[in-house]
């Protein structure tokens, strides 16, 4: 029998373009039984956020300011271009509409629904100031050398 | 004998930096005689959009303006910093032209004759409300999973 | 005995934040005895250029204007968004400095001396008129074909 391929993906972005090309990769590497890892780095904290639980408890000045204007949640990310204070977005997402695609919220309640692996990188989330607990559920911590160790089992690696 | 190499490449940029760097690299492959494909996402589309085969019919009102705004082909493209309006383009094509490096149409039409395959992201194309026919010829329609099924037979894969 | 694994990073991009995600995989990598090896192209040049090193000899007026408008060196590069002219920046070195996290240099100083390899894009650097003697030591040139078949060797390959 042929080992199971696998998919590693680090999201580093916080664009809500490029975390759907994310989600959309790791949802099908799913239906095509993959397996699938997302590590999430730096701005990709952005999508794992979960708007409902922000807390200022026990942070500096600076972890409360990075809190309040970096983006909370999937549908707050912004373009990667074109975002034009918002105007492109939400033309993007009324086209997705248009052809009943799925929001990035629903693709990323999938993505976890189908058994992609969702990891948080330990460094990031210290040092912009974020709590495991202001994070969506089922996100696991993990280091660099982590991330390292479960790529080297996977058949493709990407940066995003 | 060696089973012949293979990189994979999805350009999702639309930055005339990073085609030019997509674009070397398929190249550089193909004189090393390895297999190539690149798959074109999100704006790496407007790097293939043919100028002068654009169309407004059947397109909703959001699908002509993001026609009508995204870059028309790859002399249309932006950099990705430093652009200042296209004076910074225009000084870094200036450069190229000073070293006798191609341009990117140069690169583009390179790539195609050396026999990089280049295929379309179905999704994008349906989101993005263009058509293959307003694409350069030579372009087959891939999905994500026919991507990734691509991607799991080649050595190196990026995500541009 | 098993073969050593090898990472192999493109740093194309010149921001603050990717470079420190490039430069941590890297060490960790080599923590975990890893090959390593970093082809820095186009914008990521601006991480190893030494900023006591600049020079205008030689050089045609566009060259002269990207060598003083272009970053010079790891704590000038600005962060890939919220950078707010610098402001955003700072408060993320502050926040780095909070939780004793080194400084891009550090990082930078750390990969040299744990064995990870520089290389730099011979194009790149021709193409944006700088000298390999405007850059940090112990880097050497290669080509986009050299950059190819060193990745060939290696077990994860990423384009940042």
């Amino acid at each position: 029998m042929e080992k199971e391929k696998k998919l590693s993906l680090i999201l580093f972005s916080g664009d809500y373009d490029k975390a759907m090309a994310a989600l959309i990769l790791a949802n099908s590497a799913r239906e095509l039984n993959m397996k699938v890892s997302i590590f999430f780095a730096f701005w990709g904290l952005c999508l794992i956020r979960d708007p409902e639980k922000m807390s200022l408890e026990d942070k500096t000045v600076y972890e409360k300011m990075l809190g309040m204007t970096a983006p909370k949640g999937p549908e707050d990310l912004p373009l990667s271009r074109m975002n034009m204070a918002g105007i492109g977005k939400a033309m993007l997402k009324q086209m997705m509409e248009d052809q009943d695609a799925p929001n990035l919220s629903a693709f990323l309640k999938g993505a976890q629904k189908k058994g992609v692996s969702f990891y948080i990188c330990k460094l990031s989330l210290e040092i912009m100031g974020f709590t495991l607990e202001e994070m969506i559920p089922d996100v696991k911590i993990m280091t660099a050398k982590d991330y390292l160790q479960d790529a080297l089992e996977a058949d493709i690696e990407l940066f995003i």
